[in-house]
Formats: structure tokens, sequence, C-alpha cells
């Protein structure tokens, strides 16, 4: 077993046994790049360490001692020595980074006899003693455990004593004092003198860091990442080399790429004369490295020339540590950087018109999640940063909107046939909001969370919405809305962005157009790699037509309901609900019958033979009726039925929890009609496109099953009525019946449900709400308390709960597969937008995802990136 | 293989290959009572029938030959003789009894020339022809399929015709006629003549009743009841006795016992001079067989001593059929009777003491749910039959109970202050009825369903309930009730009976009261052999009393927030919701600790070493809020706060989904306190007692648990809490801390939370709500649609859903029990009081079942009950 390893033995691949940072200095040096030289104790040793007592292992010292031997020889530079003493650093470094969770120590190998040699060598006294007063502190602090404020409380006493600022500028005298005092606190807290040898200081030093692999915060941070205890960490001792030299030295950090804009420049900050805790420290306020161009531009270049190298070598974006000394610059760290979901996009698809990557390796770079950026308009970051923000609500749906604020639908559609930007203000918005929230820039609730109406509507329509935002208070009836101590009435501007959920006072200004050529070059890329399909979530022919746009392959929910809700219908509807037996009713839904077709005709021909999951009636019966005295008053006059026995219909209807109440099937089983008159309208539909040579794909679904018999009374009526229409219309029509799986119950007996369904969709919002018994209205009061409390990590709507839900899932999956049955099964809940749910859903075997349409784009790419990772295993 | 078993031959055991009836038959031969001789066609012949091409194979053939010919050696008659003609029914009979779904055919072996022989023999022509007539009809519509109609319109001319009332009455000339034109309907639809030789008919008949177990009704019941196609039936051949051969002959039905009250009487009815058929055309009326005793002693005796024997035998009550020919009792069937609930009691404790049957064996003998009938009062029937129905509601908590209604709690309160016997009326009840409940003698519902408050709350306490009696409609405003034409004021009398769901006019009569030494017995019984601990539900020293009157094993649910609602505590309760700040929530929680600490003092000290297991609180804030305007104003004096503070806090609170909203361990993430200071109120009270030289098991319990996390944190405040106040008070106490499993999540996820919990309690109720996605508030509206729609056979909230909900509750307690922790797991939803739910739950594994304290005797017959059925596996 070897335990050390020279920088040059090693390579990036080697950071199980080299930790990261060791691994990328291994692999510097290897491709010959100019990093000081120097060893890396390996992670091993840290396990060794601990079993021997937290002791370094004797077979571990002797290559050690080899291993300086080897780098003095190749520094030039000896440990102690008289004429040209040896510095190292000692840094910890894991596999997977743990940034500031671990100790370093600087400047080892320093005493005060080698201090006064570097400053005869230097001619700079002031940096040998700095760094000898350096290291004291940091030693002890990490090896010895004394408090830092300890010897910062000398340096402030001297300080004030000499008026300087920095230890720098003492006298030497003045120097050697301070230096006195910090040994005699060492000696004070551990009873021993100060280790003068360099090589009993590295073997301290070295077996501190291990040791700091259990210290607290790195126990902590390793149980919150999900980080195993028994990685352990590498200990890198690397020469040192000083950015504090003298002003043609310095240090710095950079990325070899914009990773906020992912723009191909260098970007980053440097510092004349300083170690890296200088600019740590804040004291000094480092520069931007693009003024390096104009007064250095030979160590610009070199710089440059260095980043693209490493970039080249590792074919991604690089976040690079360098220091320079007398003007020779040296990398001491270099890492893939992290960016921002808008650079990540122009970074992948850059390197792969570079011939750097290729198109798999771009899209699994690219966040899923970011492509919706393309998509939507954003402010400018400086029109945010001196704006005035009212508050700060939840980013329900992405985008950028701004206009005048108005309280109703009806105002909304005024306002916008005037020509007037407008954004929807309201408590909380219900179906009868649709024409205000279509002809609005964007909307803002103050009630509701992500998977609220306002919410959901939002981004099916892919229109800009801050919901939940209990900053603001709504008042409708007064139409004002305040916000603070700004109250802003009706026709007031505001601005809202719904990636972020803030709202802002007036009008922000937009950020320049973005090109959508890169939408459809990752539409490409995904096409090509994905094998599973995706679909939309849309209920009329817009929403088809937006879904074809982004090369949706069907729509996988379209929501009858939806059109119940038009001015025109909503009176038949509601008489159809006032009726007083089957007769009535059906005369009711007689007249409702037309206009269902001739939905259903135009949203069939506008998809074509693209599939269409068309789901039955779903919500209670109550969600239409009218709310206002005035609209009750309307129904009295358009239907002729009392106000009285409006209200007793209404009464009788009252549900203490609709989520679990009286809809879905359980309409249907009632009211086997309304499932009979919609089957008519849309099979009616699809034989009359049939007569116009125009092929469709209906797939009628049955929402809300929980139990085998009722799909099988269901599929009996739908599947009777359906032949009867095609019988009568005298065409060939092939359509398919299934059911959306959103009852625990029906996991549970998905082997016998399965029998009697050609298709299954999950619906894993509200599957979501029964497993785990929250009802997405109204969870938003406790859902910041769960994640802060970690509870869980992220909102259990947004991404689905793998553990709970998810294991619901699998078992519907594996009891319908069972069956031996070829069964098509989706999910068409709003996990099937969200890239982390998507990954999970086709693991446990799903075949297609349907999603609000804007989110298609991000639902193919990681879609695709599943099926690359896949392909990898 | 053998085919056909003489009577003599068989036992009751070979019921697989006899069938129930010709088991019976056999048994009752081989023991010597009196059976007209004959044998039985196997069952495993119908099998052979079916794949020989629905034809008798030649064996079985060759085996019936041989018995006719034992059967004609015994009967001293021959099939066809000119003087002594043997005549035969065949009958149906499967090993599980399908009534009236199979045929028979009567009197065969007849034609013109055997009846002219019956005739001469008997001197008795229209007896003769009358057998004779019978026999071409029913042997045409079983074995020819020719509808009995065709025949029935021939005689209704004839009767016409001739003016006479029954066939009998014709002169022979006129019988010949009518059986000749009998015979020519026959023809015309066969194209062959009738048979004359008995061996065709016999055959034939025989083959028919094989094919009768396929016809339409046969599958259908067996469909519905559960029994294997693959079974077959028997078919028994025996000779005729003729109940109809003169006035000293006869036919009747019998029960060994009452099988209504259970008494050790005869009860059944005969007819003389009528064979079976004429019993069930209702053309005569039968008479009650005690009317034997007066007029033939002898008979009434003879039976009497033929159904003690047979009881005897059987060690149960005899269900008996018996036909008397000429004087002499012949016994036709003989089966276990079924009884009413009451019976089944009455009937299994007096075979214990007559020593017939053993303790265990009466256990297993009476429905465990029928012992609720012994502790509550209930109508006479002949009340109830005499009485005016106003309405039929769902029988949610038994008993009888009469009164004037009234329509508050108030009202009600003052009315028993006064000494009125009340019911309460309502749409619903809601919390704060309680007193009103607690003063009402019953109470009545327009809405809700069997678990609806009024149901719960009322069975928890024993009182008498109707809910969800759609029926009726209640004006709470107008104090009125109407129920059809009906319309009923404040103070107007009804009877409701729980145990039904009848509600009544006016004031019907108790039944005599019944004595409670039964339960005694049964109770004793049930302790001696069941091995599960059954504890009641119970928030009161009342409800401890209660249930440790019923022998509970301790308190399985003891609900904190009822004592929320109490007059002196509500207003408390308020102000710590309406609390704007930490400080202001615990100054009004230290107002609510007193009371709550005295509570649960008083109830420790009722069940002392009884442990008792404490929910702590569980509904969402809103349900304590204020809900009349005048509640209100009260509020805004008693806390100072304003009418629009008040309001703004209603708002902000309100819930959508209530049941899947801001509740139980949710609040107490919120705010932590109110579970630290119910803690402390309850530890406290268990110190006090401990200084008092009470000990207490005092078992906490954490609600509505759906995440490990959530456990994990309140356990930690839980316990903190408990172990400072045990520190404070300066004794030694243990308790335990456990959790609800209520939410699928729990179940999906219990090999976790059982690593925190010490107990679990299954809520089956909010489990039920759910895995199935049922509201119970709101499920009523369709609960009935679905239970005729056979989508499921009995109401999921009363018994569990075994193979939805139990299969979450099995995975639940395997998880649990994987993790090898020694965890004690039991039930205190509603489900823990009911038989069949308790069976599955104790398959599952569970130790303990707890329920509402009136169904302790229920429970612990069923406990009894699964474990001497386990133990005779």
């Amino acid at each position: 077993m070897q335990w050390v390893y020279d920088f040059e033995a090693g390579s990036k691949e080697m950071k199980d046994i080299l930790g990261g940072k060791g691994a990328n200095l291994a692999e510097m040096s290897s491709i010959g790049l100019p990093v000081p030289q120097g060893f890396t104790v390996s992670t091993k040793v840290n396990f060794e360490y601990f079993e021997n007592n937290n002791k370094l292992p004797e077979a571990v010292i002797k290559e050690i001692d080899e291993a300086v031997k080897r780098l003095e020889e190749k520094a030039g530079q000896k440990f102690n020595d008289a004429k040209n003493p040896l510095l190292v650093s000692v840094r910890s470094g894991a596999a997977i980074s743990m940034p500031g969770m671990m100790d370093t120590v600087l400047n080892l190998g320093i005493n005060e006899e080698v201090a006064e040699t570097i400053g005869k060598n230097t001619d700079n006294y002031p940096f040998a003693y700095d760094n000898y007063r350096r290291f004291i502190q940091m030693y002890s602090d990490v090896v010895l455990e004394i408090p830092k404020s300890k010897f910062d409380k000398v340096l402030e006493r001297h300080q004030l004593e000499t008026g300087v600022k920095t230890f720098k500028e003492f006298d030497k005298e003045r120097m050697l004092k301070v230096i006195k005092e910090y040994l005699e606190i060492v000696k004070m807290n551990t009873g021993e003198d100060f280790p003068i040898e360099a090589r009993d200081q590295l073997l301290k030093a070295i077996e501190a860091v291990f040791r700091s692999w259990k210290n607290e915060r790195a126990i902590l941070y390793r149980k919150i990442n999900g980080i195993s205890d028994s990685l352990g960490t590498a200990v890198n001792v690397q020469r040192m080399v000083f950015g504090n030299y003298d002003g043609t030295s310095g240090t710095g950090v950079l990325f070899s790429r914009n990773p906020s804009s992912g723009k191909d420049e260098l970007f980053g900050e440097f510092l004349f004369n300083a170690q890296g805790e200088d600019v740590v420290a804040g004291i000094r306020t480092p520069e931007p490295i693009a003024n390096l161009k104009d007064h250095h531009p030979e160590l610009h270049k070199e710089i440059f020339d260095l980043a693209k190298k490493l970039e080249n070598h590792y074919k991604d974006v690089q976040d690079i540590e360098f220091t320079i000394e007398r003007g020779k610059v040296y990398l001491l760290q270099t890492r893939n950087g992290k960016r921002t979901a808008k650079a990540a996009i122009k970074i992948a698809m850059d390197l792969v018109k570079e011939g750097l990557i290729d198109e798999k390796t771009a899209l699994l770079r690219i966040p899923a999640d970011s492509v919706s950026t393309l998509l939507h308009p954003d402010f400018s970051e400086k029109s945010k940063a001196e704006g005035t923000m009212l508050a700060k609500g939840l980013a329900a749906s992405p985008g950028a909107a701004k206009g005048k604020v108005y309280f109703s639908a009806e105002d909304i559609v005024k306002a916008s046939q005037r020509g007037e930007d407008c954004i929807l203000v309201r408590k909380e918005t219900s179906p009868e909001d649709l024409a205000g929230m279509l002809n609005a820039k964007g909307i803002l609730t103050s009630r509701g969370g992500m998977t609220s109406h306002a919410a959901v509507v939002a981004r099916s329509m892919g229109k800009t919405c801050v919901a939940g935002c209990s900053d603001v208070q709504v008042d409708e009836d007064a139409k004002l809305v305040k916000a603070g101590e700004h109250t802003l009435k009706e026709g007031d501007y505001i601005s809202i962005d719904g990636s972020d959920g803030s709202v802002f006072l007036g009008e922000l200004n937009f950020e320049e157009s973005k090109t959508s050529d890169e939408l459809e070059v990752l539409l490409d890329w995904s096409d090509k790699y994905s094998k599973t399909l995706v679909r939309a979530n849309g209920d009329t022919p817009t929403d088809a037509k937006v879904a074809i746009g982004f090369r949706a392959d069907g729509i996988g929910l379209c929501r009858t309901e939806h059109m119940f809700f038009d001015k025109d219908r909503i009176t038949s509807v509601r008489e159809m609900i006032l009726a007083e037996n089957l007769e009535e009713r059906k005369v009711a839904l007689e007249k409702i019958r037309p206009f269902q077709e001739d939905d259903f005709y135009n949203i069939l021909k506008t998809m074509g033979q693209r599939p269409i999951t068309v789901r039955l009636l779903d919500p209670p019966l109550h969600e239409f009726l009218p709310k206002t005295e005035q609209d009750v008053m309307d129904l009295v006059e358009q239907t002729g039925k009392t106000k009285e026995k409006i209200e007793a219909v209404s009464d009788s209807l009252h549900e203490f929890n609709p989520m679990l109440g009286h809809r879905g099937c359980r309409l249907a089983l009632t009211y086997p009609e309304i499932y009979e008159m919609q089957t008519e309208a849309l099979i009616t539909a699809a034989c009359k496109l049939k007569k116009e040579n125009i092929e469709t794909a209906v797939e009628i679904m049955i929402p809300l099953v929980g139990f085998n018999e009722e799909l099988v009374i269901l599929r009996k009526l739908v599947q009777e009525t359906a032949d009867r229409i095609i019988k009568d219309m005298g065409v060939e029509l092939s359509y398919k019946i299934g059911t959306m799986i959103e009852i625990p119950r029906a996991c549970l007996t998905a082997d016998k449900v399965a029998m009697n369904a050609d298709f299954f969709s999950f619906g894993t919002n509200d599957l979501t709400q029964m497993t785990m018994g929250f009802s997405r209205d109204d969870v938003n009061v406790f859902m910041g308390e769960y994640i802060d409390k970690k509870v869980f990590d992220v909102n259990p709507f947004v991404t689905i709960d793998r553990e709970g839900v998810g294991q619901l899932v699998k078992m519907a999956v594996e009891k319908a597969k069972s069956t031996g049955k070829d069964i098509k099964i989706g999910v068409c809940g709003e996990h099937g937008g969200d890239p982390s749910s998507i990954e999970f859903l086709l693991s446990c075997g799903l075949q297609y995802v349907s999603c609000s349409p804007f989110r298609i784009p991000v639902a193919k790419i990681a879609s695709a990136q599943y099926h690359i990772r896949q392909e990898m295993k």
C-alpha cells in the first residue's frame, strides 16, 4: 500500500485516494503547468490515523520523510536550512469538496531563525516576520487549538500602542516583541515550547488536518450533504509561493468563462502583494481580473493562456486559484466552475461548437430546469437593484411582467381591450378568473401555494405569476393592495418577477431579448437522445398549438371542466346541477353537448394523429355554482328556479373536504349521464374528423378511481356509448380507455385496476395530497416551517417524495406490469415537468410524462439526461 | 369411484360429495329417524355430467339403476308397478346451501296408469290426478323448459268454465281433459310424447338438476356469495310421502327453539292436507306449530321429541322440514337454524348450561356484534309495527330513545334540567354541542355519515343516534324539522331507533328490560380465551369508569381537545389562538394548563395502573374559534382584541380541506409550546399521583405523523419536557412516547418511524379517508350508491377495507417489526370495535384494540373468537 504520492505520480482520476484538490494538483503537474512542487498524503491514511489511536503510523511517517526529501531536492530548498529554507502549505482535500470545513496551515517550516534567513535572502524582513507571525497563529489554531482571538488581541494592543495599521509596518523590534508574546501564549496554553523543527511541525499539522475530518462542522456538513463519513480527507503538502512577497507578487481567483452570463471571457479578481487570507479577510478590496490587461498585459496573457489550457484539458469551465510570486504565475488549484443556469446553457453549447465536448456531455451539463429561462423575459439586474421591492412571494411561474394592477377579471379584460398592460391582483384565483388571467401580463396572489389555482393555471399558460405573497394585503372590494407602507390602487404600476417571487413598485426595465435558437438546438439534441415521450397538459386549441411549437408528442391531460366555465356554457352547467330529476338533467346536458363537441373537434383537429388524453369531468359540482348574490339572481332569471332552490342546492352540495369529496368518477357513478354526454361529444368529434380524413388518437381518462369496480362500471358505460356513436356515424375509429392513478388505494390495487385500463396516468398532485395528508390549498401555512426544520428538503408538490409517494408509484407500476398486460403508463401531475421527479418516474418504468406546455423543453432535457445516464451505466 | 350413495351409507360429514341436504338425510337415516328411503347421486357426477357432453355417464346410470332397485325393495314399491307404484322426489343439494337457486321435481314416476292405480289404492282420485297434473307441469318446467304459465292458463280456463277453485274439485272427466291438454302442450313444444316410463323420467330429471348448476341465477348467486363454480350439486332421489294425502296428512317447517328470542320452544308452522308448494303458493295460510298441541297433542309430542333428538345430535338449533302422511311423521330436511343476534346469545348460553356445547363453541356461535343488543334498550316490535315511521337514516349508534325534540345544545340542557326526556335534532353536530348530546336521550342529524361527529361521539357515550337522515329537513333557526308531510316543532315527541336508523312520530314503547348477567358471563368467557388487550377510547373520568365497568385493559385514545371546549376554558384557548407572538401565546397556555393538569389528574387516578394513551392536540385551530356573531362579540369583551382582528385570524385560519390541513403534529411544529404545555400538565399530574403512591402508566401519543423527521423533533420536545418535570418534581416516573399511524406515508415509511416510537396506534379512520380519498364528513352523499353498485359491500369506515387500507396496515406492521424493535402496536380508530376489522387487524399482528367504551364487549368477544379460531387451525 502506497501512502504518499508526489504530485507528478498522480492524475485527476485519482480523487478517491488523493482527494479533489490533490488529484487536480497532480493532473496540472503532469501536464506541465506551473504548480509549486509537493505531495499528497492519501485519504487512506485518514482511516489508519483514527485506527492507530489518532497517530500517524510509522510506515506513513517513513513515506512522508522520503517525500519531503524528494521535495527538498526538486525545490532546491531544505527544512530548517540556514541558507535556503523550505516552507510548505498543508491543506486538506477530500474526494468530495467540503469548502471551508477542514483546516489549512500555511508557511509551515518557519521559526525565528528561518524567518531571519528569509528576511535576509529577500531583503524583506517585514514579509519574513509577517509569515512567521501568521504561521504561529494558524498552527496554534489548527494544531494546538488555541483560539485565534488570543493572538489578535496582542496584535491589536501593539497596533494601538504604535498607531500603525498592519504588522508589516512595525519596526523589527516590535515585530519580535509581538512574536515573543505569541510564543508565550502558546507556552501558557500548552505548557510546551512552540516547535521549531519543520518536521515536527509538519507531522503535527498533517495529524491535525486528519483530525479535522471529525470536527463538528465537518460532520454536520457531511450529514446535510449526504457524504459518507468513511471517505476521509487527503492532505496536500506543497512548497509555499508567496503572493505577499512584494509588489510584483499577488494572488487571485478566476473563472475561465463568465459563470454568470457564460460569455467566453476571464472572470475573477486579484490582489497584489497579498496571500489568499488577505482577500478573505476583506481588509483590501481585490480588483477585477480585467484590470490586469491594462497594466500588466503580459501577466494577463499568461494567466489567460493557462486558463485556456486548463479548460481545453478539463473540457469545462475552470475555477482557478493562482499566485504570482515576483512576476511568476503559479497555479494552486483548479476545479470545474459552478455557473448560473443561463451560463450553463451558453457554455455547454459553446463547448460543443468549439469541439471540446459532444452533445450528450453538453446535455448532461445543463440543469434541465434552466431552459425555462430561455422562454421568459427577465428584468435587468440593474433595474432590479435600483427598484423598490414591495414584497416577496412564491416564484410560482417564471418570467417578468409589469403593468397596471386590477382586481377583477372583468377589469382586466376591459383594460387589455384599451391596450393596457395589466397585472391581475387577487387574494386567490378561481376558474372564473380565467379570462382575466389570459388577458393579464402577470398574476399576483396573496394566498395559495405553488400548486394553487393561480400557480397551476399561470404555468400552463406560460404566464408570469407570483403566488402566496402574504406580504401584501389585497382588498378586492376596495380595489386596494397594501404592502408595508405602500398602498396601491387600481391602475398603479407594479412589476413582478415570477422567477424569484419579487414584487416591485412601478415599472422595471426588461433585459435585452434572448434568442430562441438555443432552445431549438437543445430540443434537437433532446429528441435525439431521449426515449421518453413528452406530452403537454392542455385544454384548448391554443394550448395545443403552443405544445406543438415545443414539439409535444401529444396531450397527456385535457381537462374538460375548464370548458364548462365559459360564459356561454356555465348557465347550462348550472341548470344541469339544479336539475331535479334525470329528465331535467338530460335536457341541460343536451345544451352543453354541442359546445363540448365543438371544443373537442377543434383540439382534436389541432393535435391530429398525436394522442390526446381527455379526462372526463373531475371537480365537485359545487365549483360551478354561482358565488355572488348577483350571479344567483342572474341564474334565477335564466333558469326560472327560485333563489331558495338554488341556495338549497348550494347548501346540499357544500363539502367539508372537497378534495376528498363527491368528484371525479364518483360523480359519474351518481350521474352516469354526464360521462355519457362527454363521451358522445368527444367520439362524435373524432368521427366527424375521420369523415374529413383526419386521423385522431383519442384516449379517454376516467379520474379518481380508487376501486377497480368503479372502473369496470364506467368503462362499460363509456365503451358502450362510444361504440354506439361510432356505429351510428358509420366510421371506423379506435380509442383507448384508461384511468388516472391519484388515490393511494388505486396504487395498492393497481394489478386489478390495470386489468380494465388501456393506460395509467399518474396524477401525482392528488396522490401526494392523499399520501401525505396535505391539502395543497392549505399546506402553504406550514410548508416553510417544514423545509426550515428539514422535515423535507423540497416542496413535495414540486419534486416527488420518492420515499413515500414514489414508493406507491413504483408499487403501482410493478403491480400493473405483473398482470402481463401491455399497459401504457405515464404521469400528468405537476411532477411531469420537474427534472428530479422525471428521473425518478422514468426509473420506475413510466413511458411518458405530461406537463404544462412551457415545461416541455425542461421535461425533454430531463428525459434525455436520464436516458444518456442509463446508457453510460 | 362410487357415484351413488343410499341414505344409510352416508353421514353429515360427507357434505362435499352428498351436498348439505343429502348429508343430513343420510345422517338422520343413520341415527334411525323417520326419513323416507332414498339415495344421493354424488356432486362428483355433476362434473362428469358436464365433461360427458351434458349426459350421465353409463357407469353412473348403472349405479342409479341399482340404487332404484334397492329403493324399490326397501319401500316395497316399484316404478310403474300396476299395484304398488313407487313415486319419488328429485331434489338438488350443494355442499353450500343455495336456497331456491336450483331445480326440484316431485311425484316423479307417475303417468295416467299409475295415477289410476294410486287413485284406486287410496280411494282418492282427486289426490292421485292432482299429483299427476303437478308432475307434468313441474317436469315440463324443469326438464323440458316449457314455461309454467302455459299450463296455468289451461287450468285457469277450466276453472272459469266450471266455476271451481282448485283442480281437486273438478270431476274426473274434467281432470282427464285438463291433463290431456297438458300433454298436448308438451307434444306441441317438444315434438315428442311425454315420457311414461319412470326410469326415463328419473334420468332426465337428474340430468336437469345437474344442468341447473349452470343456470343464470345460480351462477349469479355463486358469484355474489363467493361460492366456487367447481363444487357442483348432488341430486337426492327420495320416496315421496304425501302431506296432501288427506286430512290426517300435512306438511310444515319448524325451529327447535325460537330463532327470534332464543326461547326453548318449538317455533314454526304447518298446514294439513298440503304439499310444500301449497305453503309457498300462499293460497292457504299455515297455522302456528303451537296449535298442534291443542288439537293433536300426540303429533305435537312426536314432532317435539324428533326436534329435540336432532338438536341433541347436532348440538345446535335445527331448522326442520317435515311431512305427515296419514298420521305418520317423516323428516325431509334438517339444518342448523339461522337466528337473530339476540337469540344467538341466549341459545349459545343455554346450550352450555345444558351441557351440549362448551364455552369456546358457544363463543364462536355468537355474532360478536350482537352483544351490543344487551347494552341498549329496544322498542318493542309491536310498538314499531304500529307506529308511524317518519324517516330512515343511518343506524349510527344502537339503542332506542324517545323524547321531545330540541334544536340546540342550550335548549336540551334547559329541558333536561326541567326533567324532560329530549332528543337533540340538528343538521350536524359540532364539539360545541357536547353538553347537549350528553343531556339528550338520543341524537338525530340530517347530515353526516357513520363516522360523523354525531355518530362517533354518540357511540363513545353509548347514546342512541340516527345520523345522516336525509329524509328529514332540519331548520335550526325556525326550530322545525320536516319529514314528508309531517312538520314537528320544538317540544314535539319523536322516537328514534339507533339500531336500524328508523325515526318514529310520537312515543313508542320500550321492550321489557334485559338482564346484564348474560353480559358478565360473556365477558368471563372472552377474558378466558382472548390474548388481545381491549382498551377504550375515552376522554373523561366518566368514560374511564364506564370502560372499567366493561373490564377495559386501559385507555387507548384520550383526546385532549375535548377538554378545550369546556365553557371555562374555551376563552383561554381562543386567546392562545389570537396571540400575536410567542409571549402572548404562552400567557394564554398558562391559563389552560391548570385545567389540563386537573383533567389529566382525574382520569389518570381513575385508570390507575392501567395504561392510558393521551393524544396531544389534534384538530386544526379554527375548530376552536367562535362561530356566531354573539360569540365573536363575547370574545371581544373577554380578550380586548378587536372584532377585525378576530375576523382576520378566522380568515387566515380558514382551510379548504381541514382534514388535510394544519393540524396534529403539524401544529406542534409551528407552535411547540402547545405540546410542551400539554406534556407539562400530563406529567405533572402523573408525578403528583406518584407522590400519593398511585402508580400510572402514561403513554403520550403524537398524532398525524407522516414523516419520521416530525416524530424526531417532537419526541425530543416531549421527552425533554417530561424529563424536566420529573426531575423538578423529584419522583421516578416512566412513560412512553408513540405515534398514531393514520397517514399513508407513515405506513410506507413505518420502519423509520418505528425507530422513534415506543408504540404505534393505527388511526384507521383517517387512514381510510386518505387511502381512499374519502372525506368521512362528505362521503355519505354517494356511499349508498357505492354499496348499491357493489363497489364495496360494506361501509369502509365501519369495516376495514382489507385490500387497500388493510394492505397498508399489514405493510406498516411488517416494516415496524423488521426493525427488530419491541414496539407495541394497536388500533384506536372506529374499526377497533368492529368484529371483522378486529379479526383482520389481529391477523396482521396487532397486540391491542381500542374502541368506544360501549363496544368493549363486542371487541372482547371478537378477539376471543379470533384466538379460539387460531387455536383450532
